[in-house]
């Protein structure tokens, strides 16, 4: 009978939602629940106990980004599943509202308002706008299918894959060429070895000066030295940031204040419980009936 | 042979697109132009010299709102469009850039960043939200298709008309039933005698307090009296204002500095020139055979 450990700051609402799912054999432990055979919870919750659990087989956790269980120096004898599907539509309605907040002019709009002033500028509008996609998994196919909906056209950066058929044109190897295009860049890469500091300097000198940068990934893909001259010296119109080398981010960065850039505090795509809960039983279905289980993580490649 | 007449601010523009198009037998006309028998451009310009082409046919005007030639004083021996279909896009940019300013706390965001206050405030989602539409014309339908792309539940109210596919209920009689279930309102509402200050108080006071109003349609729709009781109240959270009574809207007027309001000047779907003479070159190829025309304008309906 699966034995499973809910290890979450939410975990008694995640304990209802499994609960109402009645699944089929499960048991759910209470702390400490150490012959549980599955984890489900925060990456950083379960890398902190996971040497304790004997019979582990399964961790699912409940964030996209799972950095902290990829340390080589941890076990690695259990299948791991992260969170995926579930987020592309919370990103796509992020980037799309400071996109839009960027072409209504919503802020400038804002400050006429506050003189009482009549402000008839004419609004621009996403139609015809190139947003380059840097990384088209599950999160970067929303993002295109979102981009096509409000008319834009589309640029992918992949490594070789050409699937989503809402990316009008990919681009493999080069990527100065593939910014140099683009109205919006957006990157949604993850944290891995190859994707350090890969947006530096020369790309982002590489973009148009009316570009605006996008980070919804993960901040070490951001060369953050580059990217603060860059917003200094005009080489690019501005950015979006939701995520950073070291989070918190510090008070006194230069990001904070840096022209034209938002800071969002990583809250692009929550992990509601609802949402992640159904993605656990989904998977759990799988599992108690020896299925291959879905989103699994490769530990080499880190997603 | 037709032989047009551009009256607008964009007469240039207009007339380099148009005669890019090549169409069959036309002649523009420079002004005075008195025997055109068709005008096309800005309604207050065409109103302004309306009786003076006695050989008027058809006037396209390239505006939604075709309330300067509605007067009854006015001529009507002509056919009238107006610019349909061009606007819905425009629309759901504008709307959908302020519903997510509102879910994803932009603005809140911004203060925090201000304070260089690191900020993991949970976001809100339009997914599962409910948007109510009073008018479902061809910009509310654009308004419904976006909300549905967005995971939204969409209510709408008209006359008697149930042809949206993207609107999950109908409501045709009971306004205060139609506003008591929604999240967001948005008036799409033409000016006409029937729409003036629809909204009124006890229609502003069956929202829910935690609902945000929305007006992109004409500003005669509603009481904006009651609506500034509303908001200062808290009767409703808040207010997107982009059509007035009065346009501009004179300094001192108090909806300037209502709680949670935005005035955006009528800036919401402009006439982008490009657009608009492609529809007068669709709706010439008909003309030129004879055929009924697209966009045609009810002057008793008053759109």
């Amino acid at each position: 009978m699966p034995k499973l450990r809910i290890l979450s700051k939410h975990e008694d609402e995640y304990r209802r939602l499994i609960e109402a799912a009645n699944l089929r054999d499960l048991k759910i432990l209470p702390a400490p629940g150490l012959e549980a055979d599955i984890l489900f919870g925060e990456p950083d919750h379960i890398r902190a106990v996971l040497a304790s659990f004997p019979a582990l087989a399964w961790v699912q956790a409940n964030w996209a980004g799972v950095e902290p269980l990829l340390d080589p120096a941890l076990r690695r004898d259990y299948i791991l599943t992260n969170a995926r599907g579930v987020f592309g539509p919370l990103m796509s309605e992020f980037v799309f509202g400071y996109l839009l907040l960027h072409e209504r002019k919503i802020l400038q709009r804002l400050a006429a308002q506050k003189e009482q002033r009549w402000d008839p500028t004419l609004t621009g509008t996403l139609r015809g706008k190139t947003i380059g996609l840097l990384g088209v998994g599950s999160i970067g196919v929303e993002l295109a299918r979102t981009a096509k909906f409000f008319g834009m056209r589309v640029h992918g950066f992949t490594r070789s894959s050409e699937t989503c058929p809402d990316v009008d044109e990919y681009f493999h190897a080069d990527l100065l060429a593939f910014v140099s295009g683009l109205d919006y860049f957006v990157s949604v890469l993850p944290n891995t070895i190859e994707t350090r500091h890969i947006i530096d300097a020369q790309v982002l000198n590489a973009l148009p000066k009316h570009a605006i940068f996008i980070n919804v990934g993960r901040g070490s893909a951001v060369d953050e030295s580059a990217l603060v001259r860059a917003l200094e010296t005009g080489a690019i119109a501005g950015s979006v940031l939701d995520v950073f080398e070291q989070e918190p981010l510090p008070a006194g960065h230069p990001l904070w204040s840096a022209p034209n850039t938002f800071i969002t505090s990583h809250t692009s795509a929550p992990s509601f419980p609802e949402d992640i809960a159904q993605l656990f039983i989904e998977n759990y279905r799988l599992y108690v009936d020896n299925k291959l289980l879905k989103y699994v993580v490769d530990f080499e490649r880190g997603y």
